[in-house]
């Protein structure tokens, strides 16, 4: 566990600023990752992804175990040549997607069984299986692999998946230390209990964990539910280690989340978006279909010193849109990415001047200010 | 008609090097022109465009005139701030795509009536509206409307049409003088007979144009028919203006009319094929669905600089390729437009050596380079 290094720099209040250093370069915090779930950031060249000022790329291994599969990926020279990203990558685990994704067969303590997605051919992923691929993979920042619980589920039901996910996590740190990863994160479950939340965070710390990341959340139950559960685990993590909400989320809920004393984020939402005509901005999201976007010569949001707002009009955006181009999903997904990458530029300034604050204030004042029609039409 | 000028540089054979400089700057000869049909290359940023060599654009009066209409643009500042191109930009007459996209309604002397092919909405084209619409876009070089004839029409039928639209030709150069635009092309039309093809040259010349394409080949004629047209036609047309040749072609193509004194093309072939799994390399094209690419750590071609091959290997652009990413499309239109410039630039160099029958050998023995199974699974 000694392949990152982290270094709090300024903190004000619960949140703080920092400097996690990895085999592939420093990543500043608070940090949001882009997903580039099959090795790619849709529809971006790495070019453009680090030019929007991410340091750090998430990728998938539920997907790349599929498809190339891991193996092939490190004959090949690993996930950073492969897919030409020189920084910073994050896998995940893979047990995410099996839950969501693929047509589960057979869960035991051992691992799960499962048929893909795309062919129907039968895979199995155990908690040894997941830190051996993502080692293929070449990551610089390795999760364990845990059960992901149903919303739904009762609370007998989260304590018996979040405590099989604690014994993984154990296996995890062992098959990790014997492949000599670069960074291993543990994962806080338990629900919306913060009882076993508690147990959770607490087992994982027993055990010593690169990072702590807090799973399970952004899963229909909302952003006060979601608050309410890092209020209470954010304290009861290390302060020393970068904490990772992963899967979140939307701009409101990574100031949220931030001043709530969380470093690290992933969301597939502004790719997403910038695939399905949506563009952030400081005063709320756009939908470029929108009509009244059709002569409209002004750039998406005036502030903004991405190539989509220093070169287009939103009425090139929505013929774009219109006329279904690549660029439309190539201009939105880039502008959206430096939309969060500015929020989380301007959270890092405000922590080291003590004014995270009065940045949140402003931030939902724009946010909130009337936005005309919009949305009317999607 | 002083919007133009051509000079030329160098003669090798019937083929020259020349510059062609326009109100957005100057189009070095022969030149292929990548197609922006709705305002983009489709996949690419203009940037990416420009960095492949590409001076010159061609946009379609068509598509433009349908959505998001020409009167926009104009509000908008015109094509090039619209879509963020400062080149050079050709514009088609829409003629071709009425004949071929659009539900055709009516013709007759005055022009044509058609539904389009997006909303079933009927509109009008008149050599007159052609030029205005245009104008309207902004052009650098415009096309005077043309009637496309069958392949398989008769002999008379050719003639008849090919009298049309010299007809409108003669009333586009009315037009166009009346709207000061910058350079204005007529089109030899008259199928596969060389005496048609003759009286149409004819024609056009004593009108007088700034450029003369030839237009109604590489629809299906092949490639003996279309360099007997060449080798015809090209002789018959002033040295001292820009020849271009329409909607062509494959890489072979391009070596034999420029060859025949052909200095101008533009053909969608590189970009879409771009976009369904296709790359031009010195050997032939490659699938990238192909199977045997799924190892191969090689790059397309090892002598290209393009980004596609100095970053990625064929077994990446294979796996973008199965998984359906967009990255997909980028980085292969952006490998097959680099391709094509390299292939216009060599070929500016061998004119300029008088080494142009070399080159062409060295092409055409590269191209037949046997290639092992390539194309079987495509």
């Amino acid at each position: 566990m000694t392949g990152l290094t982290f270094e709090i720099l300024n903190t004000d209040g619960k949140a703080r600023t920092g400097s996690l250093l990895t085999a592939h370069g420093a990543i500043d915090t608070p940090a949001f990752m882009p997903v580039g779930t099959a090795a790619t950031v849709k529809a971006m060249t790495p070019d453009a992804v680090a030019e929007t000022g991410a340091q750090c790329i998430l990728a998938n291994t539920y997907h790349l175990m599929l498809r190339p599969g891991p193996e092939r990926i490190e004959r090949l020279g690993g996930l950073h040549t492969f897919m030409n990203w020189p920084g910073p990558i994050l896998t995940d685990s893979g047990g995410y997607q099996v839950w969501s994704l693929a047509d589960l067969r057979k869960m035991d303590e051992d691992g799960v069984e499962f048929r893909s997605h795309l062919d129907g051919s039968v895979h199995h992923l155990s908690p040894e299986r997941a830190i051996e691929i993502q080692r293929l993979l070449g990551a610089d920042i390795t999760m364990v692999l845990d059960e992901c619980t149903a919303l739904e589920a009762s609370k007998d039901e989260v304590a018996r998946s979040m405590r099989l996910s604690m014994r993984w996590a154990e296996r995890c740190k062992a098959a990790f230390e014997e492949r000599h990863g670069y960074g291993l994160f543990g994962i806080v479950q338990g629900g919306l209990h913060p009882d076993l939340r508690a147990e959770s965070a607490e087992t994982l710390q027993a055990l010593g964990f690169d990072g702590y990341a807090v799973g399970g959340l952004s899963v229909g139950e909302g952003q006060e539910e979601m608050f309410r559960i890092l209020d209470g685990v954010a304290p009861q993590l290390p302060k020393d280690r970068p904490r990772y909400l992963m899967g979140v989320g939307k701009p409101a809920d990574l100031v949220g989340a931030v001043r709530r004393g969380i470093d690290m984020f992933d969301c597939v939402l502004p790719t997403r978006s910038g695939r399905t005509n949506q563009a952030f901005t400081r005063n709320g999201p756009l939908n470029l279909r929108n009509a009244r976007h059709k002569d409209d010569p002004n750039p998406l949001d005036n502030t903004c010193e991405c190539p989509a707002c220093r070169n287009y009009s939103r009425a090139y955006l929505h013929h774009l849109v219109m006329a279904k181009e690549i660029l439309a999903a190539m201009l939105l997904s880039w502008h959206n990415l430096h939309y969060y990458q500015d929020l989380m530029a301007g959270m890092r300034q405000a922590i080291s001047e003590n004014a995270l604050d009065a940045f949140a204030a402003a931030f939902h004042a724009e946010q909130e200010a009337p936005e005309t029609d919009d949305n009317v039409e999607a």
